[in-house]
């Protein structure tokens, strides 16, 4: 065996779902871990709301405690899993001052106060890890902390929530509304009572802003990130994208590119988007959460893997304590905040991507020539356009497909057409991406 | 711009497509590289076996040098990009009794001189690293040493040489036989005018000996692997498997179970594979590598890349370069081999399988039933039976698949097959897996 003789004392914050397999596994994988880390870990104190909840994994009663400094102070290593800013910010601060490492699953608090924490990371000589934030067991924090660090990133490209992913699977393979099919993932447990921070967009836009700040060296925040949801999809929407090989993903989009400026810029946005069927993405189903990353050199790498769940989660906490506490007992440090390239956060508008939109036109001669001309007078080209039954009496549905284009030009053609006395409705503009 | 006064001396040895592409990107983006790594990475010495060789990136020739010790002696960090067993050995652990950090992308040393090694640079404090000698630029060996430190691995499933995966692409596709799939590949420089140690899987299995060692914490050598290549493969058996919704990969499969004596092992082996169209394996095409790990808490991850190629591999390399440079700035070192669990290494019989097989019969009454003997004689449990036109008189064709068996039985139902009147020829039997 491995050195084994010292023994680290470790505080779980919040013994829910992935904090109760976390102490579970910590407990029974003790001897495997001990002879990675080169210390035993021992949980010594588990901070929690209330000591007489039921819970999944039954905890020994003189672990627990309500008291946040009790359970921190003079510890080796903190664990925070309590989720949301506060009091997670304080108390992962309080951790972070008194030296000692952190390791968070907490994507909200890094995505807001992410410098703060690493600024008191680096002042203590701690380690603050948070493989676990982004994308559950997918270890692509570690890719492009560590995987890509030889490398320039140029994009990345993600599904990140797993509650959008499994409604969108189920409209798309069984024809449901967005309404059925986000009743049968609350009902299964895989969205929450109030689904809006998953449906918006707004979860996925917190790990974009993660993911983008690592793969760039530039400070992305939640607020930089342009969001969609995906909750204005319809059955038709997917039926339209089976027909042209394409599946609909909720995509985390972290870019660097030239601006309209002509100097360098990431832009990070998070929307719904048409994706081939032969891109790796496509075939990514269910909770499962998959991140393409692309470097200028290794060209398309992809991380795939569970995007939530107590037990894959607690495998991404127990990757990072592993490497804390060998830290501690071997020297070194987790790679700090690596900002160095302070690159602007790029205008919204100026993004390139292309549109697929489904219109409801008048079923005369010369619509389709003026619908052209709308796209024509803004600079944007169409690559295909389909007409379809329309399912009215002198009605049409046209599906046009554009070339890449200004996001903001996009848009001005969206409107322009909402305005013309030709189209009765623009009943989806849905982006493609991955091409 | 982070801490840069220090400079580091790297020496490179091998100036092949690989190393031309590392010298150049450490030329280009020597700054980036710099503030990731805390310190200037300057390359002062690049060993060569003919200084007036010409070169795909030009060199400056004051670099180069035909003499080991003048290239090595005093480096901070040395890259080993020559292959091959001899001389790397010797200079590899030149540089590491020195107490310099090495990057290697050299499977063949690491599969049969990997524990002496780990052993050298561990009494030296310098770092060991070789992600690019698994599958190119995937970051296999940093997720199975730092992504599932906090698990338990228990299986690893691999496509992993690149040369077989294009050959079985080009098959699959167009129905090219064998030999001419190999002389595309050859032409188009994914295989070379020697390809045996590719097309007989050696490749393949050095790669899982390497990742069995990190995975199970086990020492396993390339001799320990039961290995198969593709040359048998023809364009009938990608037909059937295509019928089948599969597709044939060679795969790399490393696994933990239980032994026939009741005792945990390990089995390791490399063979062709068909893989249902649905598991994220199946897609992988072309020069693509992708390794899939089962951990028990984190579930199935997948990590996908270039496998091959000078830019690709280049960027694993790098990566390795800026871990190995920030621990002689910051201090740390490299994951030591962990190897702790002695774990036996399992007869190939034993393992556990599923084999589709054609087979040539007379075609009469009764030749079914004394085919479905055989597999009863051996406990082995038919799941389906097709049958196919015979391409001759008095002739059938029919496919079985088996529900899962020991290798060992199965081996010896097609033993006995081929030794049967009923059975002209036992046309092909491949293994199933990924279900």
């Amino acid at each position: 065996m491995a050195e084994t003789e010292r023994t680290l004392d470790i505080a779980v914050l919040g013994a829910g779902t992935v904090g109760s397999q976390v102490i579970r596994i910590l407990q029974e994988q003790g001897e495997d871990l001990a002879a990675r880390a080169g210390a035993r870990l021992q949980v010594v104190k588990v901070l929690v709301r209330n000591p007489d909840a039921p819970r999944d994994v039954p905890l020994d009663p003189g672990l627990l405690t309500t008291d946040a400094a009790e359970a921190i102070d003079g510890r080796d290593l903190v664990i925070e899993l309590i989720g949301g800013i506060e009091p997670a910010r304080t108390y992962v601060l309080r951790a972070l001052r008194q030296g000692i490492s952190v390791v968070t699953g907490n994507k909200a608090l890094l995505a807001a106060h992410g410098p703060e924490l690493y600024e008191a990371a680096a002042a203590s000589d701690a380690d603050l890890y948070y493989e676990a934030a982004v994308a559950g067991a997918v270890p692509v924090v570690y890719g492009l902390r560590e995987s890509l660090a030889g490398d320039r990133v140029t994009r990345v490209l993600g599904i990140v929530n797993g509650t959008t992913n499994f409604i969108l699977d189920a409209m798309a393979t069984e024809g449901a509304s967005y309404a059925d099919a986000l009743a049968r993932a609350q009902e299964l447990g895989f969205a929450e009572a109030d689904p809006t921070a998953d449906v918006e967009g707004l979860d996925a836009a917190a790990k974009c802003a993660i993911l983008a700040s690592l793969a760039f060296h530039t400070r992305v925040g939640i607020d930089d990130v342009a969001v969609e949801g995906i909750t204005s999809l319809t059955a038709e929407d997917m039926r339209e994208a089976a027909f042209f090989s394409r599946a609909v993903k909720l995509l985390a989009i972290a870019e660097r590119r030239i601006g309209e400026d002509g100097h360098e810029g990431v832009s990070v946005r998070v929307h719904p988007a048409l994706v081939p069927l032969d891109h790796p993405l496509a075939s990514v189903n269910g909770a499962f959460n998959a991140v393409v990353v692309e470097g200028e050199a290794a060209g398309r790498l992809m991380f795939y893997g569970q995007g939530a769940g107590g037990a894959p989660t607690a495998s991404a906490v127990l990757s990072d304590v592993v490497a804390a506490a060998s830290h501690r007992v071997h020297g070194g440090h987790a790679p700090r905040e690596s900002v160095y390239a302070h690159l602007p956060i790029l205008d919204p508008g100026s993004a390139r991507t292309r549109y697929q939109m489904r219109l409801r036109v008048e079923d005369r001669l010369g619509v389709l020539s003026e619908v052209a001309n709308i796209f024509a007078r803004h600079g944007v080209s169409i690559q295909s356009v389909h007409q379809r039954d329309g399912q009215g009496i002198g009605q049409a549905v046209i599906v046009i497909a554009t070339h890449v284009a200004r996001e903001a030009d996009l848009q001005a053609v969206a409107h322009a057409l909402s305005q013309s006395p030709a189209v009765r409705e623009v009943a989806s503009t849905i982006r493609m991406e991955g091409d």
